[in-house]
């Protein structure tokens, strides 16, 4: 539980991050204003979650209770072109998709679980999680006015949410503990998104 | 009742088979893979119902309570090139039609009915009843990126199922048994809808 | 009070009439029919405070509470074409920029001050209020597939509701009466909407 205290909200804050920044990178592509880089790297980050919260009816939502998010982003906003340079120097792709995978894993693993202790049955919190994980994209892209890139490229994203929330299923439901489950669980989405990425693997 | 317990089911499995192929058919169309065949899919199907019920504050979603058309579509999801092409060679363009105008008819009347029962004004109820009746059509077409079809095609189909409310309300309002006024103008909504397809209405 | 309670329906039927017309007016432009040209203007008036009070949780919404504007807006829809063409000839530009910045300034801060009444946290307070004053726009543009103009036009639109809304939470918190607060900062936003217009401000 002391672990689980220090590092949930590092894994917040990169999985956060990561989002926040394909937002820039995306709106400064389409030419927005500020408003308009505010709001997708808002969607970005945090679209998904509230997808979930509104379909589940949970309050306050995750940047309700850690407004603290809303100020870095409006920050970041105001400084996003050399933000964004800068990161395109320092941080490596690999690094990059590192901490989208972690947030992807992370963020969909926790939501099945959420939704599972909700009373949800098995393939609707399934689906909860895998939601939670991509819909900040997809709403990304429904701003953007493109079709949602999850939905067309054929890369391993949705599944491997999906696969991953199957397995923290399975291992609850054959009695594992729930604390191992979600961790191992979310190491699995993440090891598999990596391997994925690095082995170019396609399922179109 | 009886009738209604063994009837219900049966058209709710027709409209939602109908209104996932209808996903199926255009996500194909736009070259999706197997994550945005099933999304839309499920959007087409259960969209209108789920949207309808999130302005209404109502719980458990249609998929929620019957996640079973969850695991149907995800496996057609699996099957979908072949699924179509069998449905598009075994079932005449009618019967899909046909299925379709089905759940126009049963899923926009029930809804305005659910409304009404909740208290919401008259109006209100109709305008649920309708936006349950389209509004799957509406978000495909959102994510899909095209502007809705329903609002630029000038045909008869969301002015059929307002129709359909409105003679519904009329009924109840002048004292019609509930269960009657129901069926009524469902059956008339899809006769309607019938009717224009055949003639080609345009009210463009 | 009293002076309230005549000031403020007429404040809301300007503001809903002019987010109607700006919705008639796009649906047109896109070739949409009456059913495209209802829902546009619609959403354009209504959906962002529809958004704000589905995020907040809070019922019924306000075209619920009036239902009368779902009505007054439907008979509009059926004289669309002459309603616009006689709004267009007899309504200077500058009448519908200052209806329409008065809607902004009014709903924004009105949407603020229900927000942080609702115990949210100022910086909530303050994007829900922009949200309610924008994003009725914004879902116009995402339903008509383009780029939402209050994203990349680079105009101070959003940015004044939002220093609408700061200038209004610092009033109360240094003690302001809230009447007040509320009032002198939805003017100090239509003000400046009105002033940036004027002088065709750009921050893009």
């Amino acid at each position: 539980m002391r672990a689980e205290q220090a590092v949930v909200p590092a894994i917040e804050f990169i999985a956060v991050l990561a989002a926040a920044f394909s937002g820039f990178a995306e709106a400064r592509n389409k030419k927005m204003d500020a408003v308009g880089i505010f709001t997708v790297a808002f969607i970005t980050a945090f679209g998904g979650g509230t997808l979930r919260d509104v379909l589940l009816d949970r309050r306050p939502f995750f940047w309700v209770q850690h407004h603290q998010y809303v100020v870095v982003i409006l920050v970041l906003t105001l400084i996003a072109a050399p933000a964004l340079r800068l990161a395109q120097r320092v941080v490596p792709t690999a690094a990059f998709v590192t901490a989208d995978a972690i947030g992807l894993g992370f963020f969909s693993i926790a939501s099945c679980s959420v939704a599972l202790a909700m009373g949800q049955p098995a393939i609707i919190a399934a689906l909860m999680g895998v939601l939670t994980g991509v819909f900040g994209g997809v709403l990304r892209d429904v701003i953007l006015n493109e079709v949602p890139v999850v939905f067309r490229d054929g890369r391993p994203y949705a599944l491997v949410a999906f696969i991953g929330c199957l397995t923290y299923l399975a291992m609850v439901r054959s009695g594992t503990g729930e604390t191992f489950a979600l961790w191992s669980a979310a190491a699995l989405t993440v090891a598999v998104r990596l391997i994925a990425w690095r082995g170019d693997w396609s399922i179109k």
